[in-house]
């Protein structure tokens, strides 16, 4: 059986290393088949790693340099070479079959299409994550890599995303639809109405199930809903500001009286299956879709949890072949992307 | 003291007539300065309108043909001058302040547009709303209007949001903001960007903030947020959706056992000004923003306390000068959108 390696820039979020490593054991026992490799400051790692059992065959690679949350990609990209995050990706390409970091975004984004390459027959890779629905997850993307978008990088994003939920999510034939402000044909910009067009002339390779509107992302009606980084990007956040203001009154509202804090305490074991199913950290890892390699992009914020999800995503894709099945389904359809 | 005359499509919307007769009596207990005009088969109307002793001096104005919730717009605008809808938006220009109807909305707006005609300095109308935030209320446009906005449209925008929130929501000097992917000077697109800096110029007459992000929105932190109408009415309908995945999520999670359904007993009382200030009812009424003329549109499914909202919305912008006091920043700023 295939070992997986998986390299970790462990100097990249705001609890790291702590938490990088405490992900990486966390996700070990979850998948034995995993090797790691360390990227960053080895007298700092070394300690934290040797109190994991379960790491002892790590390999650790020094580092000095690291990138900082707030560096601006045009700074950094050409200057930090040498850097956890960059080492960490560069070795995606001769020396293990992912990576993940909690470093900043715009840097890893930079830094993955300078050293990865995107594949041949996709324009731009685009930022893809799944979030909890009615029914399971759907996966959606572009999340904010590309501003803008023409109807052949929709179509590469729907075959992108197709993938990825197939073997992320686990789901064999996997519905897609694109973002849309109405259901029927004549809705939306051109481009959006011309990729709709193409999709449903390649019924034989991709599910395409037409428009979806922004009510009914989560309703789970499909698996993969594609649209460009502006909207999504905004959808997304929109979703999480909307999730957190309710969480959050919903809490200061059960806080009010003795009576509300005796309820609260008597429906907590019912409202467990709730939290666990909404959990952010449960859908933790975006990925950059499109590269020549599997870079995987943890929150910032996480815990060993959640960390150890995103590792979960990066082992999914690399076990499961992501690359080589969309660059199958890219050979076939290249044709139609004029 | 100046009443305020209100025509009513009592034939629009999935409960009509009978929720726009019990909405307009609603609003009057309200409002009594209010004088309604309904447009609708009088057959029906009468007996209704009979029953609410403060509609008796209201007028009713008959008519045969009706708008239906699936007409498309480009069929039935040339053919429907004598709907119901029609008549109510014509009665704006000569007869009454304002009107609402809870009927089709692209036939609305198509009606609108072409009876009421744009105010000189606006380029297009744009729909707005208000929405609960974690201090109190935001104004959200465009919704849904213009797929495609330019720099000028934003900047349109802007003024006629300030305008609406100092009105409708009742601020002295409302906070706007550019709804965009981030915070930054140069993120998003250039339009966006050329909107930005010329608000910035405009300090004396907005209050503008910068870019908002979609996190955000619901955090109180501005009062009027614009974008254009494809991301608005997927931000819109993304926050719809995800509060309602969460509400109908608990719920079932608070059915689950014995326990959570005496704890959601126990908790109930402290959860109603959550439910209150949540209550999309209470946010019924977008607005056609732009016309030379009120024109409000309610949801169609909406209860008599959600049609009275709406009432009250136009008559807000009735007895508080709207459309006066729009064009008064208009005049000024014209010089500005080039």
């Amino acid at each position: 059986m295939k070992r997986i390696k998986i390299s970790l820039d462990a100097m990249g979020g705001d609890n790291a290393p702590q938490i990088v490593v405490e992900g990486a054991s966390e996700a070990m026992t979850r998948y034995p088949d995993i090797d790691f490799v360390f990227f960053g400051n080895k007298t700092i790692l070394k300690p934290l790693i040797n109190n994991k059992h379960n790491l002892s065959s790590s390999e650790i690679i020094h580092t000095v340099e690291y990138i900082k949350p707030n560096d601006k990609p045009s700074n950094v990209i050409r200057r930090g070479a040498n850097t956890s995050m960059a080492l960490a990706i560069k070795s995606v390409k001769n020396q293990s079959h992912a990576m993940v970091s909690a470093g900043n975004t715009g840097v890893l984004m930079g830094f993955s299409k300078l050293f990865l390459k995107t594949i041949s027959g996709i324009n731009r890779p685009a930022i893809a994550a799944c979030f909890p629905t009615k029914k399971g997850e759907v996966c959606m993307l572009d999340l904010g890599a590309n501003i803008e978008c023409d109807k052949n990088n929709l179509i590469q994003f729907a075959l992108m995303g197709q993938a990825f939920a197939k073997i992320v999510i686990g789901i064999r034939n996997p519905k897609v639809s694109l973002l849309n402000v109405g259901e029927e044909e004549i809705k939306g910009f051109t481009y959006l109405q011309d990729a709709s067009e193409t999709l449903k002339n390649l019924s034989k390779i991709i599910n395409y199930c037409g428009y979806i509107e922004g009510d009914r992302i989560t309703d789970g009606l499909v698996d993969v809903i594609v649209t460009d980084g502006f909207t999504g990007n905004i959808a997304l956040k929109t979703a999480e500001g909307t999730a957190g203001f309710f969480t959050n009154s919903l809490k200061e509202s059960l806080k009010k009286s003795i009576f509300s804090k005796l309820g609260y305490f008597l429906a907590k074991k019912s409202l467990e299956g709730f939290r666990a199913h909404m959990d952010p950290r449960k859908y933790n890892g975006a990925v950059f879709l499109g590269l020549n390699g599997i870079a995987v992009k943890s929150h910032g914020g996480t815990d060993s949890f959640g960390f150890a999800n995103a590792i979960g995503v990066a082992y999914d894709m690399a076990k499961y072949n992501f690359i080589e099945d969309l660059k199958k389904k890219l050979s076939i359809t290249t044709k139609h992307l004029i």
